[in-house]
C-alpha cells in the first residue's frame, strides 16, 4: 500500500485539490468550481474516492471565515461567509462522513503560508508572514513552525489604515470602507483608477497609493508578530515594480526603530506562486499524519 | 530543602524582586532602583544570594528591547535602549554566573500577561492579549498558554495610527512622532493637554482621544492575533471610566465584522494590578522549572 496525503485549497471560485507524497510531491491534481456545498463537494469526494485506501490524512485550507478554535462549537465550519450557499457549512463533519483520517483544518492563507515556510521563501525561519492581496486581503501566519491561530484566525485585511494624504477614495469594503482591503485589494484599485491593477503601468500614481498601505501593514505586522520574513502573495503583489516601493516606505515609516534583516531578504514576493497553497495542504496533511 | 523560585521584574526605574512558592505565592519580595547594571546587580545579586541554595529557577521580565530569540546572539541582553548604561548588557549572562539554574528571560509585558493568564483575567483563555499604557505604551502576548516571542518581541507602541479628526497634537515619539505610543502614552497626553493624565476630569476631550487610539489598537491586535481577551494595563488605564469608552469606539469601528464575546468580558482592565508582573515572573520560574 502506498501512503498517499490529500490536499485541498478551498478558494472562494475553484477548488485545488491533490493526492501526493511526502516533501509537498504532487501525484495527481484537479480543478473543481466553487458553486454550492452539494454540488462542489460531490467533485471533491469523486477526486479523492480513487485514492481513498491510500490517503492517511488530509490538510484542508479554506476560504473564511472558518471556525478554527477546537473548543468553540464552530471548529470545522465555514461561518458567516458573504457566499450564501457556504454559510455555517460543517466542512471538516462532512469530510470525517467519507474519510476516517486526520485532518489539519486551517485557512487557505494558512496553507499558503506553511508551503512557504517548508519549501519557499520562508525555508529557513520559524516565524514566517504570508499576505495576499488579491480579491480581498488576508494573511497566514507560521509562528514557532505552527499554523497560527487564536480564538479565531488572523483578519489582517480590516486593519484600520492612515491613509495615504493624497487618497481621497472612500473605499470598498461593505464594513469599514476604508480599512485595508478596502484600499489595497485588486476591486478597490479597479474602483478607484477606472482600471484593472495588471492594466495600470508601472508609474502610475496607483503603486505610490498601494505601497503606502502595504508598508504600513508590513509595518504593524512587524511590530506585533515579529516574523523574520515578510511575503507578499496574490495577483496585486504580481508587480514586480512594487516590491521595492514597499521596501523603501517601510523603511520611511520604521525610521530605524527596529534592527531588521536587509529589507530585500525580508520583504519579499511569494515563491511557489500560486501553488503555494496547494502544496502547503500537502505539507500539512503530512504533518497531523505523524 | 524548600524549594523556591527567583522572580524578577526589571522596569525603567526600579526592578521588583521576590522569591516564592508555586502558584505565584510571594515568599518575600523588594524593590530595587534602577541606576547602572553594576549597582542595580549587585543589589539584585544580594537579594537572591540568601535563598541561593534554594532557588531552582528564574523568571525574568525586562525592559527592553531585549534578545529573546536563542538562535540570535542578543539572546538575554538588554539591547538598544536609550538608557544608555544598560545597552547592550548581558543580563542573562550574568545572571547565569551567579545562579546556574533554569531561566525564562522574556519581557516585563510578557510576565505581567502570563500572571494575568494564569491568576487574573485571562485564567480561563489560552490566548491572552496584555497591553500597559504608561510612560510607554507595550503588549505582552499569550498564546496556546505559552509567551509569544517572534524572531523580537512585539512593539506594538509603535503602530501607525489613524488619527483622530480633531487631533492636531503632533505626537511624542522620537522616532515616529505620532505612533500609538506618540499619541496615546502618558508622557504625550500631559504635553498635549499641559495635565498629566490622573489630574484631567472624566469629561475632558483627552479621553476621548485615548478611547480612541486604544480602541484602534484592540481593533488591529484582534484582526491580528485574535486573543480571547483584550487586558489594558499601566497608569493610564486606571481611570475606570476609559474602559467603557473604548469598548464603545471599538464596537463602532469593528461594526460587527468579527463575533466576539460580549465587550464586557473582551475588553478589560488588569485585575492583578501593579503585581501582574513579579507574580508572572514567580510562575514562569515555576513552569521553567519542570
Amino acid at each position: 500500500m502506498t501512503e498517499l496525503y490529500g490536499a485541498i485549497e478551498a478558494g472562494g471560485t475553484k477548488f485545488a485539490v491533490a493526492v501526493g507524497y511526502k516533501n509537498g510531491e504532487i501525484l495527481k491534481r484537479g480543478t473543481i468550481k466553487t458553486t454550492t456545498p452539494e454540488d462542489t463537494m460531490a467533485q471533491v469526494f469523486d477526486f479523492f474516492d480513487q485514492y481513498q485506501d491510500d490517503i492517511i490524512s488530509f490538510g484542508i485550507g479554506s476560504f473564511g471565515p472558518i471556525g478554527v478554535n477546537e473548543k468553540l462549537e464552530n471548529y470545522g465550519y465555514i461561518t458567516d461567509t458573504p457566499k450564501v450557499a457556504w454559510q455555517n457549512y460543517n466542512f471538516i463533519g462532512d469530510m470525517k462522513v467519507h474519510y476516517d483520517v486526520p485532518m489539519l483544518w486551517t485557512t487557505d492563507v494558512n496553507v499558503a503560508a506553511y508551503g512557504e515556510h517548508i519549501l519557499g521563501a520562508g525555508q529557513n525561519f520559524d516565524n514566517v508572514f504570508y499576505t495576499t492581496i488579491g480579491t480581498g486581503v488576508g494573511s497566514g501566519v507560521i509562528t514557532r513552525g505552527e499554523v497560527y491561530n487564536g480564538r479565531a484566525h488572523p483578519e489582517t485585511g480590516h486593519l484600520m489604515m492612515r491613509r495615504h494624504p493624497e487618497d481621497n477614495f472612500e473605499g470598498t469594503c461593505p464594513f469599514h470602507k476604508d480599512c485595508l482591503e478596502g484600499l489595497a485589494c485588486g476591486p478597490a484599485i479597479e474602483a478607484r483608477w477606472g482600471e484593472k491593477a495588471y492594466d495600470l503601468n508601472e508609474n502610475h500614481k496607483a503603486w505610490e497609493f498601494e505601497a503606502y498601505y502595504l508598508a504600513q501593514a508590513a509595518l504593524d505586522f512587524t511590530l506585533t508578530f515579529s516574523p523574520d520574513i515578510m511575503i507578499f502573495g496574490g495577483g496585486v503583489s504580481k508587480q514586480e515594480h512594487l516590491m521595492d516601493m514597499i521596501r523603501d516606505e517601510f523603511a520611511k515609516m520604521m525610521n530605524g526603530y527596529i534592527t531588521l534583516p536587509d529589507l530585500k531578504d525580508y520583504i519579499v514576493p511569494v515563491s511557489l506562486g500560486d501553488d503555494a497553497g496547494i502544496i502547503g495542504s500537502l505539507l500539512l496533511a503530512e504533518k497531523v499524519a505523524r
